[in-house]
C-alpha cells in the first residue's frame, strides 16, 4: 500500500507492507489525517524515529473481529496500553508502560492507506462534526486536557504562549469552555483566528509589562519559551508545558520554589471529549486549516506544515 | 545589642542596633533559634545578603501597643506582608510582593538577643511543647505544607530524597500525618534517625533498581538532586522541590512532558499547623539537635552547622 515514511527524511513508500491487526485491532482506511510539530520533530530525528508517522485521523473500520465496527466513521485515542495493567484497568492507559503509540512509539502510523488500532481505542463521535473537523480530536483532546489543570488550579486569568497550531487550538478549547484566555504570540495573522474565534490575542511585543497570569500553556515549540512563560506567571501560579523539545535546557530553579510555581508536564487528551466540543461547536478548528494535500503529496504535505507561516496541513488518504 | 552578622561571612556583633519596632509590632527576645541550611547560603552570599540572619525561633514577647502578648512565649510566622494587598487578605500573604522576611528579606533576622515581627504574625502555641520543641515550628511547618500536595495529587507512595535536617523534618512530617514515606538518603545514622520515628530510612546506593514514588520531595539541597529526585518518579507523579540552589541547572524536559510530571516549588507553611502537630506529639523533632550553643557563641553555631554530619543546631538568646 501507499504510505508516508520517515527514514528520518520523508519519503513516499509506494509498497509500504500491508498492517496485520491482531487480536481485538481494526483495520481502518484513512479518510483525512493531520500533519503535527511533533511529526515534523521526528522527520528531525527526534526519537530516533524510523517508519510511517501520523496520529491525527479521521478512519473508517475496514475490517474488525467485533462486526459492529465495520463501516463506521472513527477518530481514536493514540495511546494502545497492553490493557491489562492497573494504568489501563483505572485511567485511560496513556502512561503504560508497555503502551505503543500510533506513528511514535512501536507503531506505524495513520499517514497510511491502511493502518490498525485497538478497537476499544476507537470513538465515532457525531456524524455532524465534518471530516475536516473530526481530524482535529486529538490535538483538541491534547488541547482540553489543559482545562483540568484551570479547574485545579481555579486559574481566573490564563494565557497560552506560542501561536502555532497547538497553541490557537489549545486556546480555542479553554475559550470555548468559558475560561478567559489570551493567545501570545508573533504573528498577528495567526492571533487574528484566535481573536475570531474569540479569544484575545496579543503580540509578545505589546504585551503590558508586568502582566502576569494564574496559568500559562507553554506551547511554542522551544526550549526558550519555558523561561518566557515562567516570566508570565504570578506567585502559586501553575505552567503547563506541551513542548517536548530533544535539547536540555539550562534553568534557575530558585523562583519555583521561592515563587511556588507549579510546572506540570501535560500530552493527550479524551478524544472523545474532544469530539463533543467539536459537536457542540464550542470549538470551530476549521480556520486553523492552511492546506490539504493527496496522501501521494505527503512530501510536499511536510514541506508545507514545515514553513513559519503554516499551521494545520491536511492529508487526504483516500478512503471514503 | 548581641546579634550574628553576616558580611556575608559570620561575625558576632556586640553593638548591634536596638530594633525599633513600628505600629502593630511586637518586640521579641530570643530564648532560642535554629540555624538552617538558608543561613548557611546566606553566609555564602546567596542573595547578596548582608546583616542578622535567622527565621527559626522561641521568643519572649518583650514590647507590644496591644498589651495582650507582653511576657508571651511565641513562634512566628516570617513573611512580614503588607497586610492589605489580595495575597495578604485573602491567603497568608507569603506571596506579598511587598512583604518582608524575618532574616532573609529587609528584615533583621532573630540570631540577636531582640528582634520584631507584626503582632499578627506571632503564634503562642500550647505550653507543654517545650522550647527545644516549639524551635522547630517553622521548619517543621515546611515539610507539612507537602501534606496539602501529598493529599492534592493522591499520593500513596512518597519519598523524601535527601537525609539532611529539612528532609528528615519533611519526613517525620508526613508520617506523623499517616502517610507512607520512605526517606532517602547518604548517611545511615541520620536514616536512623527517620526509621527512629517509624518512617522508611533507605540508602540511595541500596535502593532497588526501577523503585518509583507517586510524589518525591526534593531536599538535598543540590541541584543535582532534581534530575535523580525525577527518576524517582511514576508517570503521572509530583515532585515537590524545597531545594533552592543559586546555579542554573541543565534539565531535559521532554520526560516531564512524556510522563506528564509535576514539578512544584514549595516554601513556607503554617507555623500554627506544625505546633498543632508537636503538641500531638506527632511529630517530635528533638533527636535532630546536633548541638546548642549561646548567642555568644554563635559564629561556631554556624561553623558546626555548616559540616557534613550535622544537623539542627540550636542558638539560645538568653531571653527566659
Amino acid at each position: 500500500m501507499l504510505a508516508l515514511r520517515l527514514d528520518p527524511t520523508p519519503r513516499l513508500d509506494a509498497a509500504a507492507p500491508e498492517p496485520q491487526p491482531g487480536a481485538g485491532e481494526a483495520l481502518i482506511g484513512l479518510r483525512v489525517a493531520g500533519v503535527c510539530d511533533t511529526d515534523l520533530q521526528l522527520a528531525r530525528g527526534y526519537m530516533g524515529f524510523r517508519g510511517i508517522p501520523g496520529h491525527e485521523f479521521v478512519g473508517e473500520v475496514l475490517a474488525c473481529e467485533d462486526a459492529e465496527w465495520i463501516g463506521r466513521r472513527v477518530v481514536g485515542d493514540i495511546n494502545a496500553g497492553c490493557g491489562e495493567c492497573a494504568d489501563c484497568r483505572e485511567r485511560d492507559g496513556h502512561h503504560c508502560a508497555r503502551r505503543s503509540v500510533l506513528g511514535i512509539v512501536e507503531r506505524a502510523g495513520c499517514l497510511a492507506q491502511r493502518f490498525w488500532l485497538p478497537a476499544r481505542k476507537l470513538g465515532e463521535g457525531p456524524r455532524e462534526v465534518s471530516g475536516g473537523r473530526a481530524v482535529f480530536a486529538e490535538p483538541l483532546a491534547a488541547g482540553l486536557h489543559v482545562l483540568d489543570e484551570v479547574r485545579a488550579a481555579d486559574a481566573r486569568e490564563v494565557a497560552v504562549l506560542g501561536d502555532g497550531k497547538l497553541g490557537l487550538l489549545t486556546a480555542m478549547a479553554l475559550g470555548g469552555a468559558g475560561v478567559e484566555v489570551t493567545a501570545i504570540g508573533h504573528h498577528e495573522a495567526k492571533l487574528e483566528l484566535a481573536r475570531a474565534a474569540g479569544v484575545g490575542g496579543v503580540l509578545e511585543r505589546e504585551l503590558e509589562p508586568g502582566r502576569t497570569f494564574d496559568l500559562v500553556v507553554e506551547a511554542t515549540g522551544n526550549a526558550a519559551g519555558l523561561e518566557r512563560a515562567l516570566g508570565l506567571l504570578r506567585p502559586r501560579g501553575t505552567l503547563v508545558l506541551k513542548t517536548t523539545v530533544a535539547e536540555p535546557l539550562s534553568l534557575d530553579l530558585s523562583p519555583l520554589v521561592i515563587h511556588e510555581l507549579r510546572l506540570v508536564g501535560s500530552r493527550c487528551g479524551d478524544v472523545a471529549r474532544a469530539m463533543e466540543a467539536l459537536a457542540r461547536g464550542e470549538v470551530d478548528p476549521r480556520g486553523l486549516v492552511t492546506a490539504r494535500y493527496l496522501l501521494t503529496d505527503a512530501v510536499q504535505a511536510f514541506e508545507h506544515a514545515a514553513q513559519r507561516a503554516a499551521l494545520k496541513v491536511l492529508v487526504d488518504g483516500g478512503t471514503g
